[in-house]
């Protein structure tokens, strides 16, 4: 990198994020404060508090994100779609999907596709974008690249390392590799273990364009 | 215990569980195999193998489980309704829903009974059960007793202590309180961590009437 990011550059690349399930409403609250207070480009939130978020960012800078199918991926494609046909209603604007790894990993690519678009779809008809959770730690190189793939195929507009639950969370190494397998034609999100300023430059100048994290005061603190 | 479980015994207790995301359709036949080789009550899969499993055991002893809301418990009350629904239709008896962390730690009791009431239900109406999902090493003992309360009051028939995903497993003081928190009328389901017969067993004395397990071949081959 040839300059340092400032803080308002970096804060306005950062998804600001509360998964805990124990987070309460207040706890909401608070994050929704926070993400108007930085300029943040979003707020990360699970299903049930979209409601909430969306209320408290109306007419706000940053938008509402959830997440789709989290953590594991692991339901069918039909609950994919409907989950995130309710978050949009509900006030959504970026859905983070996790992709069915356990597909994926049994080559079954038109099914996982199949999965992806369903979500892509009702996004497209409300002017909502998708990332797709490739889960990184799970898989291997060539996995990861066929994963982003399969991403740009179904129409998503980011791929995204981790969930933060998985046995791992964003790498460069991983960043790289999924840059180079999508090109400059979508993002990518790096999340999961990002909690200081210098990680958070890493992953950019790997290739990232978004971060997902819930440090994100303490990592644009660091900022000069 | 005055007598020693013997492998049948405890066979017929144990939910036979395999929810990791990269678990493959080959990784799912196999748990179907063993259910049916052994007599487990039950296979405990994702949303996505319930038609693949439910194909398998058709007309055999053990039934397909499935998990709900799975394992945060962080969608909407419709979210779960509507992945129940769909998980009856595809064959599946027994649903394990994860209750809204959140919302209970929030003391919103009202809400998180009307998350559980539409999964039971739908549940009611395909004539099959509910295990609700604590989560208990995230909680208190005094919301682990008020979560039991809950879960009766919203008509599970099981109450379960954890989803295997969180920052703990069963231990066999949750399982007590939660047996003194629910009496005889509903079961309780010991999840989570449990590897060998040894700690099966202390399950089982502690209350528990239903053991959820990935070791379940290497549980009952323990037995005396």
């Amino acid at each position: 990198m040839s300059q340092p990011l400032t803080r308002g550059q970096l804060a306005k690349m950062i998804d600001h994020t509360l998964l805990r399930p124990e987070a309460t409403p207040a706890d909401i609250e608070r994050l929704c404060r926070e993400a108007v207070e930085h300029g943040f480009a979003a707020v990360c939130v699970n299903p049930v508090y979209v409601p909430l978020a969306a209320r408290l960012l109306a007419g706000e800078g940053p938008v509402v994100c959830t997440v789709i199918d989290f953590p594991l991926g692991a339901g069918s494609a039909a609950d994919k779609a409907r989950q995130a046909e309710a978050a949009l209603t509900a006030g959504a604007r970026e859905l983070d999907v996790v992709q069915p790894i356990g597909l994926l990993k049994a080559g079954a690519d038109r099914e996982v596709v199949a999965h992806l678009r369903g979500v892509v779809e009702a996004a497209e008809q409300a002017g909502a974008l998708v990332k797709v959770i490739l889960e990184t730690a799970l898989l291997t190189p060539a996995e990861i690249e066929r994963s982003c793939r399969l991403a740009l195929e179904a129409g998503a507009r980011f791929v995204k390392t981790s969930t933060g639950f998985g046995p791992g969370g964003a790498t460069e190494e991983a960043v790289r590799l999924m840059r180079e397998a999508v090109g400059p034609a979508i993002g990518v999100k790096a999340a999961g273990g990002i909690r200081d300023y210098a990680t958070a430059c890493r992953m950019v100048a790997a290739g990232a364009n978004r971060i997902g994290a819930s440090a994100s005061v303490a990592i644009i603190s660091g900022a000069p």
